[in-house]
Parts: C-alpha cells; structure tokens; sequence
C-alpha cells in the first residue's frame, strides 16, 4: 500500500506542473468576463503569471507549488486598482479641511508644497502613501505629482505596479521653471522606465485650465511618440466648464478634443460635469474615465454620471484622488461602498449601482481605463500575479452571504490580510515586506513637523 | 536629598487624589463646550465618574491612580454614541443588498427574520453587534428590536451603555401578537431596568405608518409614566411622506405631533423629508434626530438636511441604522466621515459641515439626542467615564496635523485601540476584555448557516 502511495506520488510529482505559489481561500472572486465566484477557490501562480485557477481540489491536482498560502477564512480577489491619485500629498494630510476650495490651495497647499518639495520629500510621502494602499489591498496606482520618477522608483522598491506621470502645468513648480522643462523631462523619464515590469510611463499634462493649448497639443505628441497613456484632469468642478464655456463655448471635453488630446489612450480624472455630447465624444475616443467619489462628495464637486458612462461601455475606474482634502486616505474600500451610496442616493434609485459594479470598477474596468486590461484587473490564467486576500474573520465580516457585497459594504481595507504583485508577495499578514513601515512613520511625521513649521 | 525626596513623595502621596485610572495621550479631545483639545492630555477616573482633565502633567500632580493607561500616540476622545440601530440585524449583515426596498423586506428580511427570531438568535446577534461597536470605539447605542430585554443583558454583560426599546409594530412578530402584547412587555421591561447604570429603558413605537393611532397614545402615556425615552422612525422615505400627506393631509412629522407623540423626550430617527414647518415642530418638541447616513444613502433616502437643523438648535446625532442592507456594519467614523460628504455634494458647498461638526455630532449632541447630555458625550469632570483611545501611529493616521479632522477624515473604526464606558475598561488594544470573541464569531457564522438554509 505504501508502495503504492509512493508510486502515485512519484508520478503525480513528474506529471505536475511547477509553480511558485498556490493561493487559496474560502472564496475566490475572479472578477473575469462571467464575474466567477469560486467556493474554496485556488490560485497557482508562476513568475510572474497566474498559471491555474479554479477550486482548491482543481488547482492542487494540477501543480506543485514551491510555497502556498492558505487561507480559510479569506476571499481571493484581483488587487485593487487606484486609477487617479497624488500619492506623495499624504504628507499634507489633514493640513487643511473644511476651507474653501481658493484657501485650501493658495493658504495651504501652493505654500507647503513650494516651501517644501524636495526629491526625498516626494520619496518618503510616496512611500507612505504605497504602504498604506499596499496595506489595503491596493496592487495598481495612478500618479500624477511631481519628481515622478522618484515615484517611479519607490513604486519598484515597494513591488508595486503604477501608471505614473510627471504633472506638466503651466507655472513654475519645484521640478520645472516651464511646461517644456516638464516636456523635456517626461521625454526622459518615458525612456528610462521604457518596458519596465511594474511601471508604465505615462504623460500627465494636468488640465485645460492650467496649460497652454500648445502644451496639451505637445503632450498628446510625446505620448503618442512612447506609446504611454496620457493622464489629465477633466470637468472636475462646475467652475471648469463654466470657464471654458464662457472662453471657448465648448465644454472642456469638446475642448480637449478639439485640441485631439484625446487621439490615443487617455485617462480623464473626474468628468463630473459632462452632458450627453461629451459622454458621446469620451465613448467615441476611448477614454478612460477615473471617478473619484471620496474626493467628489467632499470638496463638493458633484456626483459623476457613472451609470450612464457604464451603460454606454466607457471604462470606468475608481480613484482616491490625492490624501491632502480631497480624500484624506488612500482606501479603495471605501471609494467602492461610497460610489454606490453617492449613486444611489443622488438618485434615489437603491439600485442605482450594485456591489459587484463597484467591485468591477475597482478591478476589471479600472484595468480598462488604464488600458492595462490584457495583464491585470481579474484573476485569469495568462495574467499577472497581483492577487490580495482578505479576512472575512473580524466582527464586521460575519456571517458571510455574498462574498462580492460584503468586499464592497462590510469589509474594510483593515482586513486585507495578504498582497502579491506581480508574483511576488508584498505584503503578508498585514505587514509590508518590502517596505521598513516604522522607518516611514517617522519619517512622514517628521515631514509633517517641517511642514507645520514651514505655513507658520 | 534622597531624604527630601521621600519627604515629598510622602506628602504628594497622603495629599494626592486616589483614582482608578489614568489615561493619557498626544492628544485629548474633550468635546466640552468650548471643544478643548489639550495636547498631551489626561484623564482620571475614579468609579464610573471623570474627576479630573488636564495636561498629563496636572492630572499626575494632582491624582494618584491605582492603574494607568498611557498612549503617547493615541488620541482620547469620548465615547462614540450610535443613536439608531438595530444590532441584533447584524445577523442578517449582507442576506440582500442591490434589491428593492420592497424585495429587500418581503423576500429576505421578514422571512428571515419570521423564520429564525428566537431570544437565542437576538442574544447572539447583539453580541456580534455590540462587539463591533465597542471595538470600533461606540461606547453607547440606540436600539430597535424585539426581545429587547435580552438586548439589554447583553449590553450590561459587555459593559456597553444602551438606549433600549422593544420595537411596537402593528403586525404580528416574533414576541408578540399585537402591539398590546408589545406594550404589556414593555411596561415590565421598564421596570425591570429602572435606574440601570448602563441600561436605558425606552418605548419604540416602530412609525406612524406601522402603527395604530391609538397604540401610538399608548406608547408616549407609558413613555411619560415611567419618564423614558421614546424611540420612533420619522420620514425616513419620500413615500411615507407622501402616503401620511395622501391619508392625512399632513406631513408624519405634524401628525405625529397631532398625536402628542412629541410631548416628552423623542428620538425620531432620519427625518430625512421634512419642511421648515416640521422643522420647527421638531425644535419647539425639543425632539432628538437621529441620522443615518449610510442608510439613507444606500437605500436612496434622501439626505437629510443636518445643517439646517443644526443652525435651529435641533439636537442631530449619528446612527448606523441597522446593519442588514441598510448598512452592512455599526462603523461610526465612517458615519463621520459620510455625514461631511452627503451635505457637501448634495449642497455643492465644501463647508456645508465640518469635521469639528461631525464629531461633535457623534459624541456631545449624540448625547443631548438621547437626553444624556449630563452624563455622557464629552470628557469632563463630573460626568460618566466613557472613553476611548485611537492609535495614529498606521499609515493612515500621519503626519497628524489636527486630531479632530483627523478622526473624522483619516482614522478608521479599526484604529481605536481602548474603550472604557462607565469607568471599566472593555477593550484593551484591540481586544474585547467583556465578550468571548471567537465563540461570537462561531455563533454568527451558524446562525448566518441557518437563515442561509431558511430561505431557500
């Protein structure tokens, strides 16, 4: 009998496939095209690749893995993707609430950042800010801040994938004199993390409102020339269309669009104030939309309409926005809980938006917009690795009906429990691996100080 | 020298104050009438009583404590105070979401609920519920339920301070036949529970569209006999409003009115459709509103207008609702946090409420909802020791530029690391100290097995 055992397992160990990780839970989202919940799902993964899917049964029959990680009392799910933010603002964190919009940037945040930005100010504020969306689950961000290709590397560093974009605008800043300073930069940086793993170049030019027609024109070509997606701030507040209508009688879109910004991949911050005809024009072009419900609702923007850009088949992702007032976290959790309360409100309508759309803007669509939607956004063979569980074991997540509902409603960031990315766990049991957590505390509350200091 | 000191000790010693406790922080936020917030605060406690606040420095001066608490990262502040819930619904956290209103009560709900009440059922699922609300920092709630006195055991089991009605509803439930019935155990269950130091016995008349005119009388006579608080749901959808305008020609609030159900100390949860005439009813009654807005939001409400009955004098709280799709947790900072979003977005003004107000909010009104105010909702002399501790020391919680923004805005339920309620520690770092948490847990998930199997 033993012989026997042994046999089988000899040949079982020949005819497996080799793979470096199995991952398994008490349910598996996979966020694929049919939205598959997997009970006592299972993934393996290989490199960089997801390599098997299915139920835990399935997937040990099928590999050997070099480690696995099991988790009973976890979902599975694609990691989260932050498709707009400013992660190096989490150092002005708080600095200023409940101000209007014109102090908010010209008594707080214009003066702390030109007293205080500095290549490793922008390090330990990216960094704290890739640890805190690590920590909860997030695998993908977007940036657009400044020296990005610090963020650039912090992203590497950390194990963390990122869209990532030098904002171009159109005063001086602490990495630029002019907008072609920025250009000349962008030009640079795009070909220094040209073909990178985990970062994916992209120009940002920051808006209509703040950049020549010359600049945007230039940007669209430089992007155009690298192949990178173009990242910019759309009809974020009533007082942006209302100034462009009043300039150009166009709305910003038709205005962007004129200008043929958006002739390539492009992903548009906000689009709070579009009618009908720029829905049209967003569907028609293929851009991407990054909606940002924390940072809508509280400076007070307005309510984006997402059900109807996701009836006409725009991508539609989700964003924090920067940590600094507008958002003063980096949780996709609660962006996802909060999109389907500002939708459904708003409209009275409780079936206005569904969990499991806030959860497919979270992952699959907010790979869409970042035209990523080939390697990431859903747990599918043939992807990469970047898979999160999450803990459905604390008060808040039993009982457990509807794993997809209680990931958008009931479980926090808190419970994520493990983070891999692109094959490689990041973090595990709630701690970062690839990041010294406590050295970046200090740091970050030393930069606070400074920044206390600097506004007084 | 040493010789002096001895000397001075001795004397400090027999001169000294005794305390039970001391607690410390980086930061005190009182919540008192001019909303001190010491930096580097303290507070004595002796019995369930707060005898002293100050700099840490005073309070060692002036106390000695039999044990002390000192969280040189963390912030203290009140006790949070849920004025609305129905906790033992925890149980059925989740059963339906993204279903009508109509769907969401006849097809899961009451069936739910008609199949698997049981006092066994409400002790678990009120233990589930009060063991996510004090480790999430909620130090008394508002309930809404049947077989209310269990909700009351349990909430004297746990240490938790509560305000506690069994809910009269013109159709039979699971402990009742009729609303007489309902009433009868209500008036034994008000004397059972006078003078608790923890329990407040209320009467909770469900609605006016729930119940008899006459059992409405009833229920603000026995109210007013046994001087408790009554607890009711008041135009909480625009379809009540409609239907009470279409039967009565008047708003619920002016019928309710009518009935005299406002002579006395009532907590009308969500007022979300109501007039400047109801508003000024509401304020003239001295009536408490309680409101809820994740429910209000994820069931499409409405939002209440909170900042126009704060500028009357109306005393506005903060409740989670209950947890089974109108919310799918008892997380009262992210009420906060919403409460600042809802009013800013709907109003398109980024001041319509402030953190400052939110928490305010959630702690000294909450307090003057319940009529409490004397006792509980800030930290001062004189009043009940409610207290907690929230750690800033994760990602999320620096730098840390004002604590009071910084809690509305930035820490999470899941940052409250110590919670004292009438004096007695019942979480301590995280854990509870008066409730078995993995037995809870354990439970939950058979009952949530059992409803599961009800409905199929």
């Amino acid at each position: 009998m033993s012989r026997i055992c042994s046999l089988f397992l000899l040949v079982w160990t020949l005819a497996a496939e080799p793979a470096d990780w199995i991952w398994s839970g008490r349910y598996l989202i996979t966020m694929d095209a049919q939205h598959r919940v997997i009970e006592g799902g299972a993934v393996a993964v290989r490199g960089d690749r997801i390599v098997g899917v299915g139920t835990k049964k399935e997937i040990d029959a099928k590999f050997q893995p070099a480690q696995r990680l099991d988790r009973p009392e976890g979902i599975l799910a694609p990691g989260l993707i932050n498709t707009h933010t400013h992660a190096a603002m989490s150092l002005l964190r708080g600095v200023a609430d409940d101000v209007s919009l014109q102090d908010w940037l010209n008594k707080f945040i214009f003066p702390a950042e030109s007293k205080n930005l500095s290549r490793d100010y922008v390090r330990w504020g990216t960094r704290l800010g890739v640890l805190e969306m690590l920590l909860g689950g997030t695998t993908t961000f977007t940036d657009m801040y400044y020296f990005e290709d610090v963020v650039a590397e912090v992203a590497k560093e950390a194990g963390m994938r990122g869209v990532l974009g030098e904002t171009i605008i159109g005063f001086p800043v602490a990495d630029a004199k002019t907008p072609a300073d920025s250009l000349r930069f962008t030009e640079s940086y795009l070909k220094r993390f040209r073909n990178d793993p985990l970062v994916v170049a992209a120009v940002a030019p920051h808006a209509i409102f703040t950049n020549s027609d010359e600049t945007l024109k230039a940007a669209r070509a430089l992007a155009n020339k690298y192949d990178a997606p173009l990242l910019i701030h759309v009809s974020e507040t009533k007082k942006e269309n209302d100034d462009e209508m009043a300039k150009r009688h166009m709305t910003p879109v038709k205005a962007l669009d004129a200008l043929s910004v958006f002739n390539g991949r492009t992903v548009a911050a906000h689009c709070v104030w579009v009618n009908d005809a720029d829905l049209a024009v967003l569907r028609a072009r293929g851009v991407g939309v990054a909606h940002n419900p924390s940072s809508n609702a509280k400076l007070a923007s307005g309510v984006a309409p997402v059900p109807k850009m996701r009836a006409m088949g725009i991508a539609v992702g989700l964003g924090t926005d920067g940590p600094a007032g507008s958002n003063n976290d980096l949780n996709l959790f609660e962006e996802m809980d909060l999109a389907v309360k500002l939708q459904n409100v708003s409209t009275l309508n409780p079936q206005a938006l569904s969990a499991e759309a806030a959860l497919e803007m979270a992952t699959r669509d907010g790979a869409r917009v970042l035209g990523l939607e080939k390697h990431i956004g859903s747990i599918e063979t043939g992807k990469r690795a970047d898979v999160i569980t999450v803990r459905t074991d604390r008060p808040n997540g039993v009982p457990l009906y509807n794993p997809v509902s209680q990931m958008v409603y009931a479980l926090k960031a808190e419970d994520v429990r493990d983070v891999m990315v692109n094959g490689k766990p990041v973090v595990r049991d709630g701690r970062a691996l690839t990041l010294d957590e406590m050295q970046i505390l200090r740091k970050a509350a030393e930069y606070g100080m400074q920044v206390s200091r600097s506004l007084k």
